[in-house]
């Protein structure tokens, strides 16, 4: 990792800021050594905040802004009115080189929107994607997109997979990571027509990532995949199907085991096995997702996150500004450009 | 219920077929004192295993076959030589009225073009679709489409709608079933365009549903709506990312539960709780998918089912035959039409 490692910080975004978003950030310099924030937001609230952390002022500068992005604020009324936000703050000292990564709590419409219109896209890349972690059988894998792209075509769905094969690599520490394209089926005649494009291209792309084929839904959390790329409506869309599924059965066995005194009793024994079973189906220990295709990498954390959720956000940020990640997304994305002028040379000679 | 109903069995679909399948119906007929079975079938292998349950043989008629469609069989092909497989003859009990039911275990997609091919749409439905129950934080919801249609228009998702609607309260009893739509926000501006178009007009259709707008992923575990609709790309994908996460929980729950000497002592105490909590869970218990749309019933099981999982789509079968499920949607639709021409009439005039 780098010597100094600057996080710009939206400290007014989400709905319990700026304390917990602090506290993270005391956190956060607890964890790594070589960290230094830049946060975005009243400096009057703010000062006080940090002064409670024992030499957390060192690391911290504060940029004093007030105007912050509502969470009912669209997106097109954040690029309008929302250029001198916390948020668009945050994001613009990625831009002009003074933090390697922005966080925010903040709304998440606004923030692909004005991320997009700071940052701009990668060459190459002609939609960014939202990715994030989620628990399978084997530990975590990532998935894109979640939401930025309602509709998508096969080039975007194999530019996906490229930015999602480079995520892996940063947080996951894979070196071929093993790509998937979410499915109706396995077979290659299922699906849409995006999917089985994206999914032949992908079938002879030199890069150094694995293309396992289509996975279907089940497929997420047995860990199939080490990438799942999906178009955005069925991304979000089964994220939070998981999401859900996994907060019932959370719920029902909660609910079984206040039943009665014998199974509280049963609960009190298996607490600590329970916990570190399902220690990835904690919200706030997960949180964190990825604006990818960017240049410049920008952070989402969940907007109701405490300061550990938002701890675990800046965790995700710094592992990602550690590798380099826009880098490697622009070389593969070139080697693809280079590989394409070949095979059409090779077509034409 | 009518004083007898009649279940077309295709006695030879699924992995286990015939010995689940025979084990299914004793425990149908055992529940159901109305039902009556046309078993579609080998004779040879057939007989005995009915002749081994006590009386079983005076409610099963057996339709000697041997033909069977392979699980590796394309739509396509179980049309031009499945006409006489033991599921073509099950349905055609359907369609020539022997029966009320048709259930088979077998190929999913032969099951679907033959029973499309032998009992047609109903007047006015352009596409049927697969449905299902799933499981939620109030107990259950159906969902559909669970795959039958890759690409659907506005058009199609409104008419989910008014299958699912007849569907939930055949099995689920709902007078007033609340209709979500899958999507990946609950703002009207949200989404794609079939979803979009359908949403306005289920907000201002005449029948008895209740839409109550737009739904999320975690929407679908927590209840939100009773019948949740979806083009069969996205609800097939919803459907088994949450089979997978129960799963990978149930799993999970067991490597807790395994930990320790304690640990097993803990899950001793809870065991009976646990399986009251999560008996929604239960893949057997919940078997069962149903072909909505067409001039006539039939019931998919799935293909691993045992005895219990057969006889749970068995009954699944029951309740729907026993609710005229195919008369209320056409009734539906009617009304929908009438009030089309209702409405065009006024505009003309």
């Amino acid at each position: 990792m780098a010597d100094v490692l600057t996080i710009a910080v939206d400290a007014m975004g989400g709905d319990r800021a700026p304390d917990v978003i602090v506290e993270g950030v005391a956190m956060a310099r607890a964890r790594f050594s070589c960290a230094r924030f830049l946060l975005f937001g009243d400096e009057a609230r703010l000062a006080p905040l940090i002064a409670a952390h024992e030499g957390l002022g060192e690391v911290c500068e504060i940029r004093h802004g007030t105007e912050s992005i509502s969470s009912a604020e669209r997106p097109s009324q954040a690029l309008r009115h929302g250029q001198n936000s916390t948020m668009a703050l945050a994001i613009k000292a990625v831009k002009n080189g003074e933090a390697a990564v922005a966080v925010s709590a903040g709304n998440t419409g606004a923030m692909m929107a004005l991320a997009k219109f700071i940052l701009r896209t990668l060459p190459g890349i002609d939609r960014p994607a939202l990715a994030s972690r989620v628990p399978t059988a084997h530990g975590e894998s990532v998935m894109l997109d979640l939401g930025a792209n309602v509709e998508c075509d096969e080039n975007n769905l194999f530019q996906f997979a490229i930015m999602g094969a480079a995520f892996a690599r940063a947080i996951l520490g894979l070196e071929r990571p093993r790509i998937g394209l979410l499915n109706i089926g396995v077979e290659e005649l299922k699906g849409n027509e995006a999917v089985k494009g994206a999914g032949q291209n992908l079938s002879k792309t030199p890069l150094p990532l694995e293309f396992i084929g289509f996975i279907e839904g089940d497929g997420i959390a047995a860990g199939d995949a080490d990438v799942i790329v999906a178009d955005g409506f069925t991304g979000n869309v089964a994220i939070k199907t998981a999401e859900g599924m996994a907060r019932l059965m959370h719920d029902l066995l909660g609910r079984a085991f206040a039943t009665s005194l014998l199974t509280r009793f049963g609960y009190a024994l298996t607490r600590r096995a329970l916990k570190t079973e399902l220690r990835l189906f904690d919200a706030e220990g997960q949180n964190g997702a990825v604006f990818l295709g960017l240049n410049g990498l920008v952070v989402k954390s969940h907007g109701g996150a405490d300061g550990r959720g938002f701890f675990a956000a800046m965790e995700l940020a710094m592992e990602m500004a550690a590798d380099d990640l826009c880098g490697t997304i622009s070389a593969n994305i070139e080697k693809i450009a280079d590989a394409g002028k070949d095979a059409a040379q090779a077509a034409a000679s």
